[in-house]
């Protein structure tokens, strides 16, 4: 049986190390890949693995929590350039042969709280 | 052993009916909330509830993906209010007890997709 956190952990450190070779081997022929907050879609390895190689350098990811569950698993990442951090949230699908076939991720950005609760909460 | 899925099952369910005192049965005494992108903060069970009872009417959930790894979980939810619904996404850790003792949620807005990579996608 595939090892869903070890396929995801992978992946991230494929990325990281810009190993787009052992990052495409862990993507199935036609992985989809979604960003619904922007309504982008990849389909395809090799048009995945080109869009990641794309982006532009200086980025490296750590893993803040990794939760895997059969065949689907989620990560959330500091998506880190220049010292600072960004959360980004991945929720992947694994196929029958061990393969992503389904990578969907939110890059959720700051912003004020809303006003009338600040009796109800702290910051921090 | 916990069955942590069905604990986040019912917070979500919990939530829709607006049963504050089976929502809160399920809270450690110590619940941490927090909100990455406001750095708003909520301590204790008590502020927790009432923080959710207090949001504006009009609002219910579905659950489009639960991902569930020990006492660890991770709902993406559609966060549906006059029809039009926006994600949620939520990682919930739970204590020894199978007590929700930790929640982080994060609300992705829509963004435009940057520029310079309209070679690479398709928009959905």
């Amino acid at each position: 049986m595939t090892d869903t956190r070890k396929v995801v952990e992978a992946f991230w450190a494929c990325a990281n190390s810009r190993d787009w070779d052992g990052f495409g081997a862990l993507l199935a022929d036609d992985v989809l890949y979604e960003i619904p907050q922007t309504r982008e879609r990849v389909r395809g390895r090799e048009a995945y693995v080109r869009f990641n190689a794309a982006y532009p350098e200086g980025w490296s990811v750590t893993i803040e929590r990794l939760v895997a569950d059969g065949d689907q698993a989620v990560t959330w990442i500091n998506f880190i350039v220049d010292g600072d951090g960004q959360p980004g949230l991945t929720f992947f699908q694994l196929d029958e042969t061990g393969k992503i076939a389904r990578i969907t991720d939110f890059w959720p950005e700051p912003y004020p709280p809303p006003p009338g609760r600040e009796h109800l909460v702290e910051r921090y």
